[in-house]
């Protein structure tokens, strides 16, 4: 079994190019690419007479990297589909939020606040099940910070390959505020939904 | 809210004493309570006029390893609860497992494959809904490596502390034979069964 | 004692426009700045009546991706000044190159290797004198892979801020050999010879 | 060039009995065969007729964990050679730890301070010549968070194998106190004279 890289349908945004988008969706593939590479060279590696075990836990060590590359690019991008439209009130997710950060507008404070972390990651709102809350952290790189487990509600970029084309970094917030002025909220509340069912 | 340590119902186990489940348990104390700890010191912070913006987001940054910290420790110790039960022939997990890594027991020596990674940590076995497929990985510390939204289906600790009252560190695979002796498959049986209803 | 920001003579450079070393400078004293910070807040919370020893320690671990962040980048910087400049073919450097790596022009094409790494980070050369050899690493975000207690000869930055106000990330190699192509050669050598005097 | 692991004259000690130290000098010993392993291997790779330009990348990449891992014990056991010797008043190490912490005491607090960060790693004194003064940072497992181009002082290690063969977790802070009521401070002020001159 391969992954194979997932196409997005993703409208004209508001504050990313048309150019940005392009540069960081070919980033994506090459997440896609080398999670099939890994296990090709790993499998390649197992064939060979010299021990190689070492080298393959070390791959595999990477393989998160990887993959979190991969699957974190695929929440962002999906959260663009369908074109900008904001939670429903009575949303579980409109609920959750409210009763974590007080209002709406509190978590998108909120979501906002943690993008001001320093550093290259992602803002992730992640939903816990057993604690039945939502928490938002930040991830470093793709994999360092993920919390074990939980399913993922939002996921903000903050690599600057995410925004380096339309700005500098002195100008992140502005993209933060571009990125969820394009947010399909229908997108996270689907998510949220799933884990409720 | 506040998380609450669980408590578990641990039988006896072959190959892991009695005092080493209590050090073990005591350090998953720690974690849970500095989950909540690290809630209530951003909250006195932001009462505070010193402006603590850059301390609070290095305070949640943290959060995913006492958060991690506290939730792998819950997987690990429940896998013991009801004791020592072989997995089910036609069970979802044994069809992943065999379907990925060829048959159930060459699953298992895979486990011990990645056990044998250098470092400290953590072997995680997830399954992917998308991929349809089973992941085994090693996390370092508890946070740094984890596969972003997947659900967890087996976890073995690796840290030191999991094994140094009975071993030392050269018989690690010693230790990881005692784990896999005593777990009881239904639990990871049940977590597989969740993620495909 | 409070650190203070460098300024850098930084020639014309080719490859590299002054719109990018501005805003790359820019980051250099952000840098600088939370360096300082750091010490700041840990002495402003040792004043408070709340207990805050977990969160100056927190805060403490955080220290070495502003430090290094501050250190790499003073590396980096001062590798322009005084304009581009070759190694001499009897330096301390170019021997120590050339019998680790075959040749110079081998050891140029390894850093090049290197600088393919993926992720973000630097590529860089260290001289180990216990060992008398060089050892060229990729060293994640500043702080995650340092070699412990050698000499930096030279520093590449690999960051995306270091290039994509030029280069999109697909054009990371001719960002390296830009970089390559500004580098004067005796600052490196003037690090290597303080570590044999 | 092989790197080969030292031999270290460590006399009896207080408070850390003989099997700690051999269990401790065997682990020592695998990062010395490790750092070689990884270039043996990457030397093995590269004559393959299969492209494996990535691998080796990773395996560069885990060079810093070995590396790390090896110079750090041995920083550690040589501060035991010659036995418990206590720093002279005079000394520049004397001098650096009580400009910056107030007094020798002060400086023993405070890495006993920094000692009490949670997770796995060293506690590691550097000092720094452009800044002139001493920083006390604690390192993640060995290579997350080194100090970039730092010589290194004093090396704190606090892996649960570093004393878990004769305390438990909980009862750290009393290893932390036999180590350093072990030290030969001499060792220190040594490496930091190497820096002055």
């Amino acid at each position: 079994m391969e992954y194979i890289a997932r196409k997005f349908d993703i409208p004209t945004l508001t504050g990313l190019s048309q150019k940005q988008m392009e540069v960081h969706l070919a980033l994506y593939e090459g997440y896609v690419k080398h999670v099939n590479l890994i296990r090709a060279k790993i499998a390649k590696l197992k064939e060979s007479d010299e021990d190689y075990a070492y080298v393959i836990n070390e791959l595999r060590r990477r393989f998160s990297f990887e993959f979190d590359g991969m699957r974190m690019h695929e929440y962002y991008f999906e959260q663009f589909e369908g074109g900008a439209h904001g939670a429903a009130e009575t949303s579980a997710l409109t609920q959750a939020a409210t009763e974590k950060y007080g209002s709406w507008d509190a978590f998108i404070s909120h979501v906002k606040e943690v993008a001001g972390t320093r550093g290259i990651g992602w803002v992730v709102t992640y939903y816990d099940p057993s604690g039945r809350t939502l928490h938002t952290v930040f991830v470093n790189d793709h994999e360092l910070g993920q919390l074990a487990g939980l399913p993922i509600i939002l996921a903000v970029d903050l690599w600057e390959h995410a925004y380096m084309v339309d700005y500098v970094p002195a100008e992140k917030s502005s993209y933060v505020d571009a990125f969820l002025s394009n947010v399909n909220w229908s997108v996270a509340e689907r998510r949220m939904l799933e884990e409720l069912v």
